[in-house]
């Protein structure tokens, strides 16, 4: 029999380029922290990418020697695990954040198992329901280059033109086939005008656009009258399960949310008042792909449709939520990805994992089907201890150009 | 890499000796029949337990076909191949039914998994949370024994001081720590007194009692009455999502369910009518163990308890729902078992699995960590062929004996 036992853990936090996409929290900064997880069991190395804060230095070592002698296969007593030291060394953190600690590490046992059984990740979760997974250009407003920067190769986009411009950028290069566009940060008269811009530029491609609760009630009926009809679905224009619940009553769209249901038990109460239609899954905060295949059932036994939230990532990410959403039936919208912003500094090696007419290919290699390089993640890690920053402050590098910005909401 | 693809796929129906407990539809005939599947992969042999209806001799030649050579860890694929099977040839099945079919094979599948790697099958669920599972002894009324037969090991158990005697027997002999009994067969104030006298010999002990919906409103209203805070739960007192959710208004007493919540579909409109608080699980029902471990979760979210439902069953199933009931967190309630009443025609080999202080250690070895003796499912194969009956009639039995009998529901 296969040696399944987990023999080593490392957490690998890494910094790589992001450009200066705007939200309603302000701009992201010229680094985006991220973390690896280096997981070694019988004669296998796995990996697993989690958010930049999922798991910090000082609770690592505890961590390691909670999961070290683990079977690779038995994911909830990890899971049992690395939350029994969560609990003790952070009682303060919440459950979603256990779960975000615990999500880098699952991924990575699920590419172990993978790579020891000589199967990709998506057969272990029961078998690639579809051969491609598609994904939608994710648009920004952003400013030209960053602070003290040349413009970057993308360039500026504050207004209609520049985001279709972006827009046809992203569909020359990608071949999405649907859009998100990211708001909350211009004025919502300007945002709607930029909506509409990429519906007359592009008809019959479904939209979307995602304000993060920058908007008032009486705001967003405003912007639900102008884009009728336009939209496949609104995401988070307000804040919170009963603002939501009052915009769909008054307006009928389809809401879809990641912010104001974040855990199992608030998707009872958001169904109960029918405050969101479609749930924006990440695996990143609902604790690995097991659970997130859970979410999926959960969402189809309440009526609710399942779509995949990002934040900004590289290929390990990339690959392990195609695996999910590849294995997910009612995976029903095209999944957001931050992966054209970022894959340049990707630690994948090239080729492994690409965006091709909107879609990307579920890996068949075993695991997560994707080959690291190392020294690209020792190059990533050395950008992450030079910059000394372990947070991200989209609001305090915006204040640096704006020393107003408050990243209050409602905005408008 | 070892291989996993299925080479083999045999449907077994079996008879084995089941004794006279009367239930809401009539009394049990004097064999039960039962579907093994057994399934070859790589060079394991593997087994599952299913309905005796779950795959009918017509549809095994294209179940066989469909699924050979499919990846036993695919098990999501395994599921849609059945299925597709089944809305070929049976299109008056709905999915339930499917289910049913599929379940049996997802059980083998999962026996080969754990065969193949040398892990128990709770490990592959993600692994078990308790070492040992708990049932309730499940007591039933029932004739001294069957028709034109002497009595039985058990006696006769038509009254108060019949069903404690059984009760005391299945504790002295296996340690049960919860009691369920089926009711449903004489007037529910015989049924009353049995519980209170069961409540009485055996103070601190849970107790649940199971008419199968044969009450109207008012005499589940009474029952509730007289068992004011006696009952852990009152299991299927009426009929129906809308009759169980007006019950629960008006007693307050928590209701279980394995007749009203048959589909994930129903979940939602019993949760909100508040007309159930524990899901009876099924994997036999519910399209297997990773299925059934996906139902916990959505009842967690859903606020609801999950405890698990049996009919008469041999130890392949009694591993099965060990290994699951290990591995899924909410599982709060001791799990129904028709296992004592069953068990002497076990085709595990004896000493395999065992109740034991009112509980079944999981099971650590391979699989299902079964035996199965070839010669006794052989055995029990020649019993089903020679018995030439291919469905259950508990109620045709029954009116052999009493010819008015009906089982139209409520009856009192
Ligand atoms: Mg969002
Ligand atoms: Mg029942």
């Amino acid at each position: 029999m296969i040696d399944t036992r987990i023999t080593g853990l490392e957490v690998v936090p890494i910094a790589f380029s992001d450009p200066p996409l705007l939200n309603a929290a302000g701009v992201h900064e010229p680094l985006a922290l991220r973390t690896l997880v280096r997981l070694r069991a019988g004669d296998v190395v796995a990996w697993g990418e989690g958010r930049g804060d999922a798991l910090p230095a000082d609770v690592v070592p505890a961590v390691r020697d909670a999961v070290l002698g683990l079977d690779v296969f038995a994911t909830s007593r990890i899971e049992a695990a690395v939350d029994a030291v969560l609990r003790r060394l952070r009682p303060e953190l919440g459950p979603r954040a256990r779960l975000t600690s615990f999500a880098p590490v699952e991924v990575a046992a699920l590419d172990a198992q993978g790579r020891l059984l000589g199967k990709p990740v998506s057969e272990l979760l029961g078998g690639a329901l579809r051969e491609r997974v598609d994904y939608s250009a994710y648009l920004f407003f952003k400013w030209a280059g960053h602070l003290d920067a040349e413009p970057d190769e993308w360039g500026e986009a504050l207004d209609a033109a520049g985001v279709v411009a972006q827009a046809r950028a992203f569909i020359d290069r990608y071949g999405f086939r649907s859009i998100k566009l990211k708001a909350g940060a211009l004025h919502p008269d300007r945002e709607v005008e930029a909506l509409l811009a990429l519906a007359e530029e592009f008809p019959g491609l479904p939209l979307r656009i995602d304000p993060n609760g920058a908007w008032s009630h009486e705001t967003t009926l405003a912007v639900a009258r102008r884009l009728d009809g336009v939209l496949e679905y609104l995401e988070d224009p307000v804040l919170g399960i009963d603002g939501m619940s009052r915009v769909h009553a008054e307006t009928g769209i389809p809401l879809a949310t990641n912010m104001c249901v974040v855990e199992t038990a608030h998707l009872l109460p958001a169904v109960r008042t029918d405050a969101v239609q479609i749930l924006l899954s990440d695996h990143h905060y609902w604790g690995g792909l097991r659970r997130t295949k859970d979410l999926a059932a959960i969402c189809e036994a309440m009526g609710v449709g399942v779509s995949m939230h990002s934040n900004s990532h590289l290929g390990v990410s990339l690959a392990a939520m195609t695996h999910v959403a590849a294995a997910i039936p009612n995976l029903d919208h095209a999944c957001d990805t931050h992966y054209p912003w970022n894959r340049a500094d990707d630690v994948v090696v090239p080729g492994g994992i690409e965006i091709v007419d909107g879609a990307v290919a579920v890996p068949t290699g075993p695991g997560l089907g994707v080959e690291v390089d190392e020294s690209r993640v020792e190059e990533l890690h050395e950008r992450y201890r030079a910059a000394g920053r372990t947070a991200r402050d989209d609001g305090g590098y915006m204040r640096r150009r704006d020393p107003n910005f408050t990243d209050a909401l409602p905005r408008y």
